[in-house]
């Protein structure tokens, strides 16, 4: 059988990085596809590729352009024909860097920015590179023994715990809480349309932690220092619930331990 | 003291309009500001106002556009000085009209077209609204006998059940149930910030039920007859439990008969 492929989109820091690097390292032979806005400016990903002859190929994909995410579900399916593992890591909190503290800092164009990156994207990504994971192997998460039940593909949506409607006492980050809960609507009405019939695909949301990253670098200071996940630790939890997925985990939103969040 | 005064934006049909009707007919001599894109072309409002002499003021707002939201509330500032209620009402399924059946009728454009006019609309309403209903005299909902458990104002987002991520069993639709679920998340995020301190604002999202409108028109033949609501019905039913809101009930979705939705 075919080495699994796995997709990482956002893969040019943090967390998209890590997961490249996870896989690699740990799940030879499987080939990596990395998508980033800049291949250019992506050092690491250079760095990664000569590290690991043949088994990565970095792309462009800007997550905000539609054609660009069709031209890369084109390129890939030419190339590979078949993917087994999405991951959509690509977000930012606001185009500010900082989340809303209130509502006077909230703006319609800050909103739309945050949606467009944070949910838009990956659900556009899903729908040009569902057909490739339909063709999958089923590479990645846990096969059971009736063949009905087997999956060809997984998506990963890397989502937050303050996404969570239930779980939010504290308010603020308008946007980007906005963006995840949605994030999370596109992963339930994912996993019921590609679970229907077979080839079947699993979708889940998952939460990483609070993560030492570009991204949450301007709160790190309020955070105590064993609450501060390594992207390495991380991806490690994640890699794990990933391993043990299957179509009876579909449709869910999980913390890095494995835990379910509420919606 | 000042007769209360309820702003219903999306007013020229459907729910926002029987909003306007039902309240000058049953909560007189409360005062209605109905809000619309194209006030000249809102021949209904014009005879209600005509019905209601003083009592019912038409104002242009486009909820796409955050200047003309902006201007909107600084003319209900100067002209009263305060709000008790406001009911964010307008919507769409889709600009093409019908919710997405698959992804395959999903595009970036019409996701973010949707979220634009249901999510970020009724956000930055109560960015510019929100201190008018911090000076409102809390003439809308039930009022606790305790003073610091009474609020000055309410808002309500008219979201949909669909919208609930937990109830989510058959799925399609993606725009509509990711902009009500992502307005379920602002929803709650405005209840805690407007709930803190005092003057307190109570926010809810509300399901109207199915409703003889022209947005669910596509899907009439489909509803059996006593589960398609008259917008008399629906908006009498919403009405109930408004008139029963308070700080208690701030922060969560309720189905039209007053039960509360799952997330
Ligand atoms: N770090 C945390 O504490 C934390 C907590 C909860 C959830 N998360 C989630 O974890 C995921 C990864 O975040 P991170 O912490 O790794 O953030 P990060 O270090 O800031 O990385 C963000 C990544 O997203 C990419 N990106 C941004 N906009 C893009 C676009 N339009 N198209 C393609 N790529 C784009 C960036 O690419 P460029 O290099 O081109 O800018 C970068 O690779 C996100 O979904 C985030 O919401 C993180
Ligand atoms: N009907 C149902 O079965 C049902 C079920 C669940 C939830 N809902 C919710 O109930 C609410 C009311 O819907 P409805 O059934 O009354 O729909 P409707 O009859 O189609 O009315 C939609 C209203 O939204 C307005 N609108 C659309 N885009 C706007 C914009 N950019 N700025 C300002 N106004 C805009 C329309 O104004 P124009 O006249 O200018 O187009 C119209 O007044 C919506 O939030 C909907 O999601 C309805």
């Amino acid at each position: 059988m075919a080495a699994s492929i796995a997709l990482i989109q956002g893969a040019s820091r943090g967390l998209g990085l890590e997961f490249c690097k996870h896989i690699l390292k740990n799940k030879s032979p499987a080939a990596v596809i990395a998508t980033c806005r800049n291949p250019d400016g992506a050092s690491e990903l250079r760095g990664l590729a000569a590290q690991h002859p043949g088994r990565l190929t970095v792309l462009r994909l800007d997550v905000n352009r539609e054609e660009e995410i069709r031209g890369a579900a084109e390129r890939v399916k030419e190339s590979f024909g078949k993917l087994d593992l999405i991951v959509n890591s690509s977000a930012m909190l606001h185009p500010s860097g900082k989340g809303e503290t209130s509502l006077r800092d909230v703006s319609a164009q800050g909103i739309i920015s945050t949606l467009t990156t944070n949910t838009v994207g990956p659900l556009v990504m899903a729908k040009y590179f569902a057909p490739l994971l339909q063709k999958g192997g089923g590479g990645f998460g846990q096969q059971p023994p009736e063949k009905a039940k087997q999956h060809s593909g997984i998506i990963v949506n890397i989502t937050a715990k303050v996404g969570s409607i239930g779980d939010n006492g504290l308010g603020g980050w308008y946007s980007y809480r906005m963006s995840k809960a949605a994030l999370n609507m596109a992963t339930r009405n994912l996993s019921i349309e590609l679970g229907r019939g077979r080839p079947k695909v699993v979708c889940v949301s998952l939460h990483p932690g609070t993560v030492n990253t570009d991204l949450s670098r301007p709160y790190h200071k309020n955070v105590p220092k064993d609450k501060l996940f390594s992207t390495e630790h991380s991806v490690s939890c994640l890699m794990s619930i990933i391993d043990a997925l299957n179509v009876d985990k579909t449709g869910k939103a999980y913390n890095w331990d494995g835990t379910e969040l509420p919606w």
